[in-house]
């Protein structure tokens, strides 16, 4: 049977501020490196293992991965890193914590664009602070002025389709490193979950999510590893 | 000019006990740590900067890597690794010291093996505690029982043909981190060192080296960043 683990990475300094985060690459808190090296010992004391590995060009991912892989004593394993399993962008949202936006935008507005399927928050100006367009690990690609879910999972399908699916077929056993919305992207479409329902499924920081995949690649379960 | 700088891991627990390591699988001392992010930080302090890496399998080679990326803010550049950048196999000698292999083997014996060019140190007696066989990180691959500096250059150059020189022909920066006897491979081979003058030449832990490549990839000089 394949086995596909996603995992969220751990808490970041954004995620504790509770600002909008998108691109912008803000570092793992303490607690979020104490969570990715509890993620990586669990999954070794579960006997969970791997070939290959996937994570986004955005710091507290890779981090994540790199400290869950040294508790396994699997640091030597390859790993693929790719913007399309960035985070959602934000948009003029990025760098706004809750309370600017609420009394910059409404709060109901807030909501919306942090639930609503398809409705992108206000592009990034630019020339803004966070701005990445001279961010030399973009080259070559168009980074997004902003993305509504459905926008994030368009270009994160194509990876999982080229490069996360020959592997699977392979045989390879797969750990996937990235972020909240990316991951939305996949669980949405291994497990069909609706539009309308998936952006209210709360994906936890730095718990390994374990997928059970049946030979055509369908997922017939997924669970949180540390509920077993 | 192409950009070329190898990078020895920082101190191991090994290194710190003196104890013969090759392929065993030794963690960085705190040490070792500190020296990896002092690397990366004088490496970006200097404007040095990096399109692709390479590594070993070996964690304290990855882990350097991984610590100079971090203090550079340059976590997502892609990173290779690769058996063929490893140590050199010591052999029956792994995980004896300085002192218990003086007393098994005397020191002279020990001397030899240390610095002459193609004298291997006697072979790993297969299932000893050293024994790599069943580490899957190894597999499809001949785990040498042992090998000569000799021995050591000809499997790293191979790899260093197939897979770093494309990448500088192709205009970009390369950072390599692996362990002094892989390094001295690529040293004696860019700067025409002869066998007899290679073993001398000690490549401190966690040390940049730049090499000024010309555009046919022949060293013209090279340098430990620290002292420019």
């Amino acid at each position: 049977m394949p086995t596909l683990v996603l995992i969220r990475h751990g808490q970041s300094a954004w995620n504790l501020e509770n600002r909008f985060t998108g691109w912008w690459d803000v570092n793992l808190t303490p607690q979020g490196e104490a969570e990715a090296k509890a993620a990586g010992e669990l999954l070794a004391e579960r006997g969970l293992d791997f070939d290959i590995c996937f994570t986004s060009l955005q710091t507290r991912a890779i981090k994540t991965l790199n400290i869950a892989l040294e508790a396994m004593g699997r640091l030597w394993l390859p790993v693929e890193k790719h913007w399309r399993l960035n985070e959602r962008h934000y948009g003029g949202l990025t760098g706004l914590d809750k309370a600017e936006t609420a009394a910059k935008h409404s709060a109901e507005q807030v909501h919306i664009w942090r639930r609503s399927f398809d409705i992108p928050p206000p592009a990034m100006e630019p020339g803004g602070d966070f701005d990445l367009t001279n961010d030399r690990r973009y080259a070559g690609i168009e980074i997004p002025s902003h993305e509504s879910l459905k926008d994030t999972i368009a270009r994160v399908l194509p990876y999982w389709e080229e490069r996360i699916i020959p592997e699977l077929k392979e045989g390879r056993r797969v750990l996937v490193s990235a972020h909240g919305n990316s991951l939305r992207a996949l669980v949405k479409h291994l497990n069909r979950i609706t539009d309308a329902d998936i952006s209210g499924l709360e994906i936890p920081t730095g718990q390994p999510i374990v997928f059970e995949l049946d030979d055509s690649l369908d997922a017939k379960d997924f669970y949180y590893l540390k509920d077993r």
